[in-house]
């Protein structure tokens, strides 16, 4: 690519609706200028995502900008943060005019839908990869944390898991499925993700940890345990599962073993005292946010997983980016 | 890599010595809390090097992570911010110790040097490269931007212009140069820049315009012109250049042709009302910051070269890192 492209890519960022009143310079000169609201703490998230590693080099980019941008909201809606800027580092092989106008639309379609602007960032030459760094607010002090949760506390999960895994198989043909409705919906929920923000900013001031299901339940919910220097059972018959799921599933138990080890749900892991539980289903439930009381953090180490109240030993892997078949 | 290492490489960057007060929660959570000081704006920055196209795939990785840090902590000074915060996404083909220990060294030594804390980032599998984001303060009002220059305010520069050019040509060995002292002390200043955050800050509430060099002196005081609806003239005897760089050079005209070209100098370009030229000199002299007044700013769009009140027509490009011959 020659200088006059990488101008061209410029332009293709420098289009967009939202305009917030706290950006006072966005792109276009050496670093952006905001202001932080008083009374808040900044919250901010870098994630990058490869080619070859997080996503197919032909995958749609449409859907890998929505991927990217979706998964970095989440880490915020794991803080409790209400979303405000973004940065983007785009690295791109060759100039493809096709390519930037779909990333740019999934892109933006999700950041408009936040209120997220734009702020800056840094297009270069080299294999394909996309770095985002997201920065958002919360009122000081109300930041969910991984570290405050206590013996007793009730464990929840927002809207459903394991559907991701089971678009993932689909997508890298690891496995069929020759029910196409049921198989797009599948793949569709691997990447159309919807970040969790609404469900983050409500649990501020309620919710004693809490983090977004990146890696698969039991892997996070390690995070939780390890961090608050407590441990957990879960109720496997509580795992909320999608009808699709059952149905790409032989079996009930496969079902929940995909949602126990399933990564990139973004979905929400929190923890709540028990005296908060009814209020915090029936805020959610004002809100029309589903979540399912799965489990209960115990003072022995550890995570133990229960069915019909005896213990199982199924053996659950969390999720690895690395070691996983994309290829 | 497996997991395994991926959590080895997360412990490289857990020890560090810098410890804000402004950082409530750095890495290992979701997000990273930070505090803004009240009365400023936040400066964002975000700059990629990716491995060949930025630096050698073989190169020192002290010195990249040197000046991966010190390009955008460039960016920060060039906004007359004082820098705060790093993030760090690093993408790596293999786990290697080695690799990775020199580029800490590299890396935290700058960091430290202007108190940056490293709060967050990621780490993934793939082809060598470095996305940083720097965040910064500046007073409400008194960034440096590259729109406030008026016709008649005088041009400056910090520092001396042309090694880094000449540094690279020896790098790549596009030339030679049996003076060895002369040649390691020029492929020094190519990869050990100091990022001039001391002059921005003291550029703040005087300075009308400001920008880092990064593209070339040419091509970068034309965004200053171009956003400030100004032309300028240069006067080429006033160029700074190294003693190194002249005896470097065959004639003193392809030294100043390099100092007008050369990319990658991290010095700051800036515009000053004239009346305010014998304050701003005596205040940098009084900081031990060599500047350097090079030409003013005219009515007449572009940018004129002038040898002793002449104008010459030499034909200047700007800095293509894609064009350029790294390889």
């Amino acid at each position: 690519m020659a200088q006059g492209e990488f101008d061209l890519i410029g332009r293709y960022f420098e289009h967009q609706n939202v305009k917030r009143e706290d950006v006072d310079l966005a792109i276009g000169d050496d670093c952006a200028l905001v202001r932080v609201p008083e009374g808040c703490q900044l919250a901010i998230s870098t994630d990058s995502l490869v080619a070859g590693t997080h996503f197919l080099e032909d995958a749609d980019p449409k859907l890998v900008a929505h991927k990217a941008l979706a998964s970095n909201l989440s880490d915020l809606a794991a803080m409790g943060a209400t979303p405000a800027w973004v940065s983007l580092a785009l690295t791109l092989p060759t100039f493809n005019e096709h390519w930037l106008n779909q990333f740019c639309e999934g892109f933006f379609q999700l950041a408009e839908q936040y209120n997220v602007q734009l702020i800056g960032g840094d297009t270069t030459k080299g294999p394909l990869s996309i770095t985002l760094t997201v920065q958002g607010f919360v009122p000081n002090g109300q930041a969910l944390t991984r570290s405050g949760a206590k013996v007793g506390d009730a464990i929840y999960v927002t809207g459903q898991l394991g559907d991701s895994a089971a678009g993932l198989a689909l997508l890298l043909a690891d496995t069929s499925c020759h029910d196409l409705v049921l198989s797009h919906a599948l793949k569709e929920r691997h990447f159309m993700m919807t970040p969790q923000v609404e469900a983050g900013i409500a649990l501020r001031g309620i919710a004693s940890a809490a983090l977004d299901i990146s890696d698969g339940l039991i892997a996070d919910l390690g995070h939780i345990v390890k961090r608050s220097g407590v441990g957990a059972e879960i109720y496997i018959e509580q795992l909320p599962l999608s009808s699709e799921l059952i149905a790409f599933c032989s079996t009930q138990e496969q079902a929940q073993q995909l949602a126990l080890s399933s990564g990139e749900e973004y979905q929400l892991c929190f923890t709540v005292p028990k005296h908060q539980c009814i209020e915090i289903e029936s805020l959610m439930m004002a809100k029309g946010i589903q979540v399912s009381r799965i489990g209960q953090l115990t003072q022995s180490s550890g995570i133990v997983l229960l069915q019909q109240g005896e213990p199982i030993d199924w053996q659950v892997s969390g999720w690895d980016h690395f070691v996983s078949s994309h290829k």
